[in-house]
């Protein structure tokens, strides 16, 4: 009988029906869709309810995943751990694993700099472990063709086996550990760097006075800049994951001999609306844009 | 008989065939379309030849614009002093016309912040001269539809009355100097802002090997981002304009209290097009972006 906590060959998990363990730390929207989708595709996917909220107890329920209660246990059952959680905790959770003595796959497919992943995949590779990096494009992936994790780096097929055949497509990229997350870094570069820009642009033309004929222009030329300011709210939501995937952007930018400052600019952008942080009813448009605005702004 | 060098009232505009004489400072490939386009509207239209070269000059002469040969002449003659030229010229201009004792009306139409503006018309009026705000959106105006100048502060309608009637609209903004160019600020943070964004985007890509898989996503997403990339050339023949206009950017964001980073990093990613001033072939795309990453880029 083969070691239950050896991951099984590709050969056995095509023909055998053989089970890979999938541990997911830590599912939120995104994590929760991501282990559905992995157990949809035949894995056994589990999950550590310490210290985490009852709606995601809820919510990891609902999605079929199983509590293994502590993170000693994931560690010990898991195949493959995914980690899918804000950026800035990205290194926290890769060492938690590590001090743990994991040796198996770990997947990181947070937004985060090629730079932090290489960084993240020398300490997991120090225990023996194998380190794929990833990189998640699109929503939480509830029905199939919305989402895609790309992944990169020699055990990267192993993986993708694995979690492929639910509603995240899985896609691999034949190329070295830092790749998925580089290509996360450039794409988000711009969704979510240019909705940090429009915020501010408003917010300017609000400071100045000039909103109504910035409209008109933008109506003009049909550029849908003013219906995409409306629907902000729900970046403005988000805004308090996205303050630390800007800093990793800029850092991207800034090791590639780029200019880190969008994303910097970005970055504060997001942080002004952490007030907002999780709230369904958080405003668009210009009342968005007003918030952005300091009490005092600086004198000409 | 009036005097010559007094602006004509706008009852004698309309009625008697007076003509105002308009003073182009100086005249490029915008200012020398605007200029026709006054021309059209029934201004004599007049500029200042020395020190400019001979493609100007060719330029100037189609457009019907007058050459007065030397700046007091423009200074004496002029009812309305048009400043287009690169934002970095502006306040040069704006002093070299003070300096000869201009006492009509001065518009500085240029890509400046709202307290770049302001200084200047504290400068203009020092002379007893009239300070009109202007902010021009679109194209030289070779046909009508394409090109807006907006005009603030108390004297814009005068001006307004004397420009309209060519393919260029002019539009008055009920409200102070600084809002017509607070308007041209917000409006191409946008669109200047993204196309260096853009470009920088794909520099990341090249950099980081993942320009296919990335522009995979795009054309999934049907963004039309490669193809505007592609386009990038156009800007890339301008950027060594846009350099200035992205510190005016950048400075009217800090006025207000928001993040200069967006335009300080837009204007160094333009800096770096500078080698293609004015270059009809400049490429853009995947070419372009790979001119923008230095031979060494730093180390992680």
């Amino acid at each position: 009988m083969p070691d239950p906590y050896e991951m099984p060959t590709d050969e056995e998990l095509r023909t055998s029906g053989a089970q890979v363990t999938v541990g997911v730390l830590h599912p939120g929207e995104m994590g929760s869709a991501v282990g559905a989708s992995a157990a949809e595709a035949g894995a056994r996917v589990i999950w550590v309810s310490e210290g985490r909220s009852a709606a995601t107890h809820e919510r990891a329920e609902a999605d079929g995943l199983h509590d293994v209660h502590w993170l000693n246990g994931l560690v010990n059952q898991s195949h493959i751990i995914l980690s899918i959680c804000p950026p800035h905790a990205a290194e926290e959770v890769a060492e938690a694993v590590t001090t743990l003595g994991y040796h198996r796959i770990y997947v990181d497919a947070n937004a985060v700099s090629p730079a932090t992943v290489r960084r993240m995949a020398a300490r997991i590779e120090e225990t023996g472990a194998r380190f794929v990096d990833g990189g998640i494009i699109g929503g939480p992936p509830r029905k199939a063709g919305t989402t895609r994790l790309y992944l990169s780096g020699e055990y990267a097929p192993r993986v993708a086996t694995a979690l492929a055949g639910g509603p995240l497509e899985v896609c691999v990229l034949d190329a070295p550990v830092g790749a998925a997350s580089a290509l996360k870094m450039a794409y988000a570069a711009w969704t979510k760097g240019t909705s940090a820009l429009l915020a501010a642009i408003e917010a300017l033309a609000v400071h100045e006075d000039v909103l109504e004929p910035l409209l008109d222009e933008w109506r003009r030329g049909r550029s849908g800049l003013e219906e995409r300011a409306e629907a902000l709210g729900g970046a403005a939501a988000k805004a308090w994951r996205w303050v630390g995937e800007m800093e990793q952007i800029a850092a991207s930018f800034e090791a590639a001999g780029l200019p880190g400052g969008f994303h910097q600019a970005a970055a504060e952008v997001f942080d002004r609306m952490t007030q907002f942080k999780d709230d369904r009813d958080a405003p668009g448009g210009p009342t968005l844009a007003r918030t952005l605005l300091p009490a005092d702004p600086p004198r000409d």
